[in-house]
C-alpha cells in the first residue's frame, strides 16, 4: 500500500488539463490525408499477407518479414531501424502436406500439420484409433492399444449451430456492455493451469511414443473446414517424437463415425522442415526521434508473427501494417515530437507474448525466478509469471504510453486503459476528433492476451484499442482463411488515423499520462471462495 | 378456359370431409414410436453421406448408391424395386487433384476440379491472367492475350461481410412471411435466358481452346474456402476441351492481387475420369401395393445424386434417407392402404431436375417439341420446355399426390400447395398431429428448383415440405463441407415422421388430393410490363 500512496501523492498536482497536448487539431486533417487518400496501409498488409504468408515466429518467412519491415521503416526514414533478439527455440516451416483417408474409400482431408511437430518423411498409412485424451489421467483407459495406430486424440463432439452472425460490428450499446469494467478475479492456480496445459502436449507424445503408436491427429475447434495448427514445443530439446496433424472438424468426425463401423486407414504425409540456423527470435524497432531526450517516448505496437494455416491477415499483419502506416504518416508529415516514438513489431507473440515479454526484461522492469524450479524452467520469461517484488529498470520511467493493435481488422471504437481510470478522462479528450468516425469509448476494463499485458501489469500506461469485431473471433483467427480477403480497408486506414494521432498526442503532451500503482503483491483472491472443482 | 371450367365443375361434389383418410390416429403414435425409437434414417444418412459419398449422377459413387439404396428397400420387405433408366450423358469422377500457386510463392490452393471437365494428364503449370468473361461480348476484350495462360474468367468481385446467421429456423412469423402467396410472373424469355447461361461454359470453352489457353480457373461464390465444383457439359460429345477448376474465393482474390504485382503461375493436376460404360442414368423406385389397384397410388421422393465437392448430405442424402425411412417404417407398421406407396429416389436433379422430368415424360404426360430446333435439341427433356398443348398419358390419372425433399435436414415446418389453394385445408387437416413437432404451415405459394416442379406444373397434387433452412443456403448447399455433420438428427426423425404420416394419409384417404387445372398455355405476361433492359 506504501508505494500506491507515494505514486498517489506525486500524481496530485498533475491536472487533466496538463496532459493537453502541444499537438494542434489541424494535425487531425493532415493525419487523414495521408490515412485516406495516399494510405499505403493496403499495399504493406498485402506484401506481409500475400507477397510473404504466414509468419511463425522463426521461420524463414518471418526472417523475411523482419526483414521487409526494417527495409520499410528505412525508405520511408524512420530512425534506429533495428532487432532486438531473445531466446526462442526452433524455426520449423511447412513445405506441403497431405492427409488422405485411404479406407474404407479414398478421400481427401482438409488438415494441417501441428506447428514444431516432426515430418512424416513420406506418406505415412496406418490404421487409426479414436482415443480422446485431454488429461494424464485419459492415458490408462488406452495403454496397450495404441502401437501401430494412427490416434485420433479429440472427443469428437456433436457440431455447434452458427446461429450467431460470423460478422459483427459494435453498436453503440455493445461497446458500452462490452468495455463495462470488471476487476480482474486473482486466479492463484492460473499459472498451474497454464503450465499443465502447455505441458500437457509433451506428456501426450512421451505416452504415444512409449506405446508405439505412429501418429496423431486432433479436431478443429471450428467447424466449417477450418484448420489453425497451433503447437508449441519449439525450444531446443524439446521437439515433439511423434508427427501431429489438425483435422477439419468434418473430416475428424467422419473418421470418428466410420471408426464405429470398421477399420479405417489413415495417410499423413507432413513434409515439414525445421531450422535451427538461429534460435534467437528478433523484434523489429524504428523510431521518431523526440526533441526533448529526458522526455522519455510513446511506443505503438502489433506482432509481426503468425499461425500459418493461412497468411497472418487479420492476426496480425492488420495490426502490424496499422503501426508500419501511423510511423510513415507521422514521418510524412515531418513531426518533432517532445518524446520519441517508438514502432515495435513483436515476435513470439502467438507462443505467449514472449516479444513483449521479452522487451519488458530487458528495458523495463525485473521480476524474482519463480521459487518452483519446475515453474522456473519453463519457457516463458520469468516477468510473465507474477513473482514479487518487481523490480523497476533504468527505462521504466522513460514509458510514457504504449498502445497495441491487436483484433483483427476491425476499425478502432476506442482505448481499454486496463484499469488506469485517472488515464480514462486524458484518452477521451485526445480520441475527440475521431469519434465521428466511431472511435467514441474509453473503457477502464483489463483485458489480456496480446503486448500489452506484461507492461499493463506493472502499472505502465500501456493500452489496447477497442476494435470492432468483424469476423475476427468466429472465423479468421488462427484459421486457414485468415486472409487478406477478411480485412477491411476503410477499417484499416481509419485505425492508421487514430493510432497516429493518438501517438502523436501522447509524444507532445505536457505531462506523460498516468501510470497505474506499480503492483507489489497478488491482488487476494476472495476470501470467501472454494476452488472450482471443475478446474482441478 | 374450357378445362378449368370443367375440372372445377368435376370436381364440386368433393367436399373437405371427403378427403379425411381411413388411417387412423393411432397410426401417428406408432410411426413416432419407429421413427423416433427405432429410427434407422441416421444410418442410412450415414451410409449414403460417409460410407458412398458425393454422388455425381452416373459416377461409380452414383450407381453404388443406386445399388445400395434397392437392397435396402429390398431387405425392408419393399415390392417391385426397380430402377427406371434415361438417357442423360457421361459418368465422370475425381480420383484428385491439386491446385497450387509455384510463384511468386509457393502455396496450395483450395480447389476443385468443375464437373465433366478433362483431366491435365499430369501437373499442368502456366502463367494466369485474369479475364473476366460472364458473356460472349467479353471475349473480344481478351481476344490475343490468352494463349499459353491458365485463364481466371471471374471477376475478382469484393468478398462479402456475413452479417446473418449461417444457421436458421424460422420462426412463426418468418413462416408467415416466407410462405405468403405469390403468382408467378410468367416470363418469356426464360428458357432463352437458362439456355444462354447452359450454353456459355462450351462456348467459353472453345473460345478458350481456339485462343491457346491451357485451362481455366473460376471464383468460388462463398466465402470461407468454400467451393463447390458444379459444372454441365455432361453429355456425350459435348464434353469441354479445357481442364476447369473452381478455386476458393480467398485463394482466387489472392491470385488476382498478385498479378496485378508480377508474373504468377499457377499449376493445376486434376486427376479425372470418365466412364462411358452406360450413358443412362437411373431413378430408383420402391412400393408399398395398395389395396385397390384401380385406385392410383401416392409418391414421395428425393433426389439420390449430388455434387461432389464432399459427401452430399444436406443435398440430399438427408431427403433420400427420409423417404427411405418413410418406407421403412410403413412397411415395419404392416400398412396396407388404399391407394399404393410408390418411393422415388431420383437422379440427375443437380443437372436439371432430369430424373423426374423423364418420369413425367415416361409416366404422366408429353408437351411437343419446341418450336425453335436449336432448344429442341437441348439436353433437357422437352417435358422441361413449357410448350403446348400438354397431353396427359394413362397413367396421368394414377398420380393421387407426391411429396418432395429436398432443402436441406431441417424439420419440416408444413407444406407448399404449389398453388393448389383446393388442398389447403386438407394438407392442414392430415398435418394437425404434427404441429406440435413445429409442423403447422400449409402456403400455396409456387416454390421452384426440385422434383415436383414438372408435375405442379401439369396442375397434379405435386408438393413440396416447408423446412426448417438450418444452413443450407449460406453454407451447406452443393459445398465441400456438405458433410454429414450438417444433418441434425432430430430434425431428420421429425421429417420421417412427417413424411410416412402423410403418405399413408394421401394412400388411405376416400378421395385423392384435389389437383389443380391443367394448362393449356402460358399466364400472359404483364400487359404494361418493359423488358428488363439488365436481362438482356
Amino acid at each position: 500500500m506504501k508505494s500506491l500512496l507515494r505514486l498517489a501523492a506525486a500524481c496530485a498536482c498533475v491536472s487533466i488539463a496538463a496532459h493537453a497536448s502541444a499537438a494542434d487539431l489541424g494535425a487531425v486533417n493532415r493525419i487523414n490525408d495521408q490515412a485516406f487518400n495516399h494510405s499505403q496501409v493496403l499495399q504493406t498488409a498485402a506484401h506481409l499477407t500475400d507477397g510473404i504468408g504466414g509468419r511463425l515466429t522463426n521461420s524463414p518467412a518471418m526472417r523475411k518479414a523482419e526483414a521487409w519491415t526494417q527495409g520499410k521503416f528505412r525508405e520511408w526514414g524512420l530512425a534506429h531501424v533495428h532487432t532486438e533478439g531473445f531466446e526462442f527455440g526452433r524455426g520449423w516451416w511447412i513445405e506441403n502436406s497431405r492427409v488422405r483417408m485411404t479406407a474404407p474409400r479414398p478421400i481427401e482431408l482438409r488438415a494441417i500439420p501441428v506447428a514444431w511437430t516432426p515430418a512424416t518423411n513420406g506418406p505415412l498409412a496406418a490404421p487409426v484409433i479414436v482415443a480422446p485424451m485431454s488429461r494424464e489421467r485419459d492415458f490408462a483407459e488406452w495403454r496397450g492399444k495404441l502401437a501401430g495406430k494412427i490416434v485420433l486424440v479429440t472427443w469428437p463432439g456433436p457440431p455447434k449451430d452458427a446461429t450467431e452472425p460470423a460478422f459483427k460490428r459494435q453498436t453503440g450499446e455493445e461497446l458500452t456492455q462490452n468495455s463495462a469494467y470488471r476487476q480482474p478475479a486473482h486466479d492463484p492456480d492460473e499459472l498451474d493451469r497454464y503450465l499443465e496445459n502447455r505441458g500437457f502436449a509433451a506428456k501426450l507424445d512421451a505416452f504415444l511414443k512409449a506405446e508405439g503408436a505412429l501418429a496423431w491427429g486432433r479436431m478443429s475447434y471450428r467447424e466449417g473446414g477450418l484448420v489453425h495448427g497451433a503447437g508449441y514445443l519449439h525450444q531446443v530439446g524439446a521437439t515433439a517424437a511423434l508427427p501431429g496433424v489438425e483435422i477439419a472438424a468434418e473430416d475428424y468426425r467422419r473418421l470418428a463415425r466410420l471408426a464405429k463401423l470398421g477399420p479405417v486407414t489413415l495417410e499423413i504425409d507432413s513434409k515439414v522442415h525445421f531450422d535451427d540456423s538461429d534460435t534467437r527470435a528478433y523484434n523489429v524497432f524504428a523510431e521518431i526521434p523526440g526533441r526533448d531526450p529526458k522526455a522519455g517516448y510513446v511506443m505503438a505496437g502489433a506482432h509481426l508473427d503468425s499461425w500459418v494455416a493461412a497468411d497472418g491477415a487479420t492476426d496480425n499483419a492488420a495490426g502490424s501494417a496499422v503501426v508500419m502506416e501511423a510511423a510513415r504518416i507521422l514521418k510524412t508529415l515531418g513531426v518533432k515530437p517532445k518524446r520519441t516514438i517508438r514502432f515495435a513489431l513483436w515476435s513470439g507473440e502467438e507462443q505467449g507474448l514472449l516479444g513483449s515479454a521479452a522487451y519488458v526484461d530487458r528495458h523495463l522492469a525485473r521480476r524474482p525466478p519463480h521459487s518452483d524450479p519446475a515453474k522456473r524452467a519453463w519457457t516463458l520469461p520469468v516477468v510473465t509469471q507474477s513473482t514479487y517484488p518487481v523490480t523497476p529498470l533504468p527505462g521504466f520511467k522513460d514509458m510514457a504510453g504504449y498502445f497495441n493493435l491487436d483484433n483483427g481488422s476491425g476499425k478502432i471504437r476506442g482505448v481499454y486503459t486496463e484499469g488506469n481510470m485517472a488515464a480514462a478522462p486524458v484518452l477521451k479528450e485526445w480520441l475527440a476528433p475521431y469519434a465521428t468516425l466511431g472511435a467514441t469509448t474509453v473503457s477502464a476494463r483489463p483485458t489480456g492476451g496480446t503486448d500489452h499485458v506484461y507492461m499493463a501489469r506493472l502499472g505502465l500506461p500501456a493500452y489496447q484499442f477497442i476494435q470492432d469485431g468483424l469476423d475476427y473471433s468466429s472465423t479468421t483467427h488462427h484459421s486457414n482463411v485468415d486472409t487478406y480477403d477478411h480485412l477491411r480497408p476503410e477499417d484499416l486506414k481509419q485505425a492508421s488515423a487514430v493510432m497516429a494521432w493518438m501517438l502523436l498526442q501522447a509524444a507532445d503532451a505536457d505531462a506523460p499520462l498516468p501510470s497505474n500503482v506499480l503492483p507489489t503483491e497478488p491482488v487476494p483472491a476472495d476470501p470467501f471462495a472454494y476452488p472450482d472443482p471443475s478446474k482441478r
